[in-house]
C-alpha cells in the first residue's frame, strides 16, 4: 500500500483537494497522510483543525510515496514556504507527481517548477500580471493541466482535479473513473 | 458573531460541506465551529483526522447558533446517533436551520425529520427503498431541496448544496452569491 500525502498549511483550503483525497484514501492500493512543515494542527479557511502525520523533516524516504498533493490556501502567497520548496524538489526528482491547485500553483511558479511547461491556475496567473509576465510561455486557460509530472488545477476545478488524479493514480477502472466524474460534474439527479 | 456547527461522525465525507464551511468561516458574522458526541478526533473518508470544538453534552445554549450542518459520511447507515438526532430535534425546534447532505439524509429519514416535508438524498431514496417506501411522499428527484427548514442534497451536490445555505445565511449579497455559484458550478476558465 502506497501513501499520497496531503501537503497541508495554515488555512488550506476545504474543498480542493477533498474530492481527490476521499476516493485515493478509499481504494486498497493507497492510504492518504497529512504532512506539514511541523507536527502542529492545520486549521483550515472552514475552520477545520487537521492533525498532522508527519513533519517534512521525518519524511525522508520516498520509496513508498505515490503522490504529493498540495491544495491551495491563504498562506501560499504569504509565505515562501522552502522547507516545502525543497521537498517538492525532491519528490520530482524522484518522477512521483505532484498535484496542486489554487495559490498552491503560485508557490509552484514561485519556485520554478512550472517554468518550462505549460500550467492553469487563476492564481498563478495573478502571480504571473505582478510579475509583469504576458503569461503566454506557460499560462494556458484550462480549468485542469497535467504536464510532466506536474497537475495544476483551478480553484473552480476541485472535480477536474480529482479526476486527473485519480487517471494518473488508476485508483480504478477507466470506465469507472469516467463514471465518477460523470456524476460528480453534472450530478446524479437528472 | 454566530456559530454554524459542523457536525462530525467517523469517516465524515471530505468534500460534501467543504464548499460551504469554507466561505461561511471566512465571512465577519459567522464561525465555523466542529461538534461531535465526544471530543475525539473524527477521521474523515480522505484520512483527515479533524479535531472537536464542542461534544454536544457541553453545547446547552442555542442563542448563539446560526445553523447546523450535517455531512454525509459512512457512519449514518451504521450507527442509530440518537444523540445527534435528539440533538436535530431541539435545533429545529428552536427553528433553526438544519443543513443535511448524502448519508446525513438518511440519518434524518430514520428518525422521522423528514416525513411530512419533500426532500431529497440518493441515499434517502436506498433508503426509502429497502423500508419499502414508494417514496413519493416525500422524495424529490432534485439535487438540492429546502423546505421548513431543513436543507437536504445529494452526494454530488455539495455546490448546490453550499449555495441554498449561503442564501439562508445571506453570508454575502445576492448577486455575489449568485456569481459564486456560477463560478462554481461551471469554471472560471471559460
Amino acid at each position: 500500500m502506497k501513501e499520497v500525502l496531503l501537503v497541508l498549511t495554515n488555512r488550506w483550503a476545504d474543498w480542493e483537494a477533498s474530492f481527490a483525497v476521499s476516493v485515493i484514501n478509499s481504494v486498497p492500493m493507497y492510504k492518504v497522510k497529512t504532512i506539514a512543515i511541523d507536527n502542529l494542527p492545520k486549521v483550515s479557511i472552514g475552520g477545520i483543525r487537521a492533525e498532522i502525520d508527519y513533519s517534512i523533516k521525518e519524511y525522508q524516504q520516498l520509496d513508498n510515496l505515490a503522490m504529493i498533493i498540495l491544495p491551495g490556501g491563504y498562506s501560499w502567497k504569504e509565505d515562501q514556504h522552502e522547507e516545502i520548496a525543497n521537498f517538492v524538489q525532491k519528490v520530482s526528482a524522484s518522477h512521483i507527481p505532484v498535484a496542486a491547485i489554487c495559490g498552491a500553483t503560485i508557490f509552484l511558479g514561485k519556485w520554478g517548477f512550472l517554468n518550462s511547461v505549460n500550467h492553469t491556475g487563476d492564481d498563478l496567473d495573478l502571480f504571473q500580471k505582478e510579475k509583469g509576465y504576458n503569461g503566454q510561455d506557460y499560462y494556458v486557460s484550462a480549468q485542469v493541466v497535467v504536464d510532466k509530472g506536474f497537475i495544476t488545477a483551478n480553484e473552480t476545478a476541485s472535480v477536474e482535479f480529482a479526476y486527473e488524479i485519480f487517471k494518473i493514480l488508476k485508483v480504478d477502472e477507466a470506465q469507472e473513473i469516467e463514471i465518477w466524474y460523470d456524476n460528480f460534474s453534472n450530478g446524479t439527479a437528472r
